[in-house]
């Protein structure tokens, strides 16, 4: 039988590090995995590959596989920035399919807790594209939440001397909610920002 | 940005072939490793790990990085073998710390219906291990599922003919259990193997 120190082990202990894997789902996975050699595999050279062969995006800080990225390169109005945290919110916002911009990726957000402060984000850097010319406006998309509204707020006030547009995403109701169940605070956002019909 | 043909795709196309992981969670995962290189190997080097050193041992079939296993090598009761459906039942029954005798991993249970007959388990090997002889008593732990009891009748039937005393794990009240909220069926079972005190 396996000691506390064999190879299953360890990789139940790399399973755990992953966000929401406790112990007892990391010995499924493990276990899973023990039974089709093929997918454990396929699964560490994956992992190998990304490793390799992901990176940030030299310019926008998107991770990518090619330098400059395939946005950064290809065909689009280059002279709107949407600023985001994280590269999943830079997904979130092509999968919409309503922006067809250039992207700038934070890295993060203005976080005081958590010791995060503007020079530990792609800030510096952001203010340099915008310095160099050819932006007429640049979208703040970070989180609407504390740290995201933030690092809005920073932004603001840092890209308003270059003299570009500095917008917002819209705050406002969900499509397909029910206003019954949305909570105050939105709600009073969406009466705020209502437009006229 | 990542298009959908990228080594991040790859993995997340990986990660999803895992019991309990969609889309949403396995890009969750795949971005958490994206964020530290040194998981991202840890991660991959012990798959590679687990595939090459852990087999199953060639007496007990548990899995085990030995051949025969610690269970099978070490000073244990060796007239004893508990048979179990996998490694999993194995480690749950050495939690208990409760037996000491040896194991028999069947690698599955009787299941006509996905096509696992008696043939695709490991019966026969143990048929030959109590053929041997020194074995007095075989401890059926299989499942209390109808793929478990099945196999267990099986066993029970296939193993009467070698004179060996067979016996059940007990069924009953599982511990710190309110009866008031227990299934008829496992009540029915805990008063028929009531135990005189």
């Amino acid at each position: 039988m396996l000691t506390k120190s064999s190879a299953l082990m360890r990789l139940v202990g790399e399973l755990k590090k992953l966000p929401g894997i406790g112990e007892r789902t990391a010995l499924r996975l493990a276990f899973h995995l023990l039974k089709s050699p093929h997918n454990l595999t396929a699964l560490s050279e994956s992992l190998c590959d990304v490793r390799d062969r992901v990176h940030p995006c030299s310019t926008c800080f998107a991770i990518t596989e090619t330098d400059p990225c395939s946005i950064c390169s290809g065909n689009r109005d280059s002279s709107v920035i949407c600023v985001v945290e994280n590269s999943q919110d830079l997904m979130a916002l092509e999968r919409s399919n309503a922006y067809n911009g250039m992207y700038h990726v934070l890295e993060g957000a203005i976080s005081p807790l958590s010791g995060i402060g503007p020079s530990d984000l792609r800030i510096e850097e952001l203010l340099k594209r915008v310095g160099t010319g050819g932006i007429d406006e640049v979208v703040i998309a970070t989180n609407f939440t504390v740290e995201g509204e933030a690092t809005a707020l920073y932004l603001t006030r840092a890209l308003k001397p270059a003299g570009v547009k500095v917008s917002r995403l819209a705050h406002g109701i969900p499509l397909g909610s029910d206003i019954e169940f949305v909570d105050a605070a939105t709600v009073q956002w969406a009466l705020q920002g209502r437009n006229e019909l």
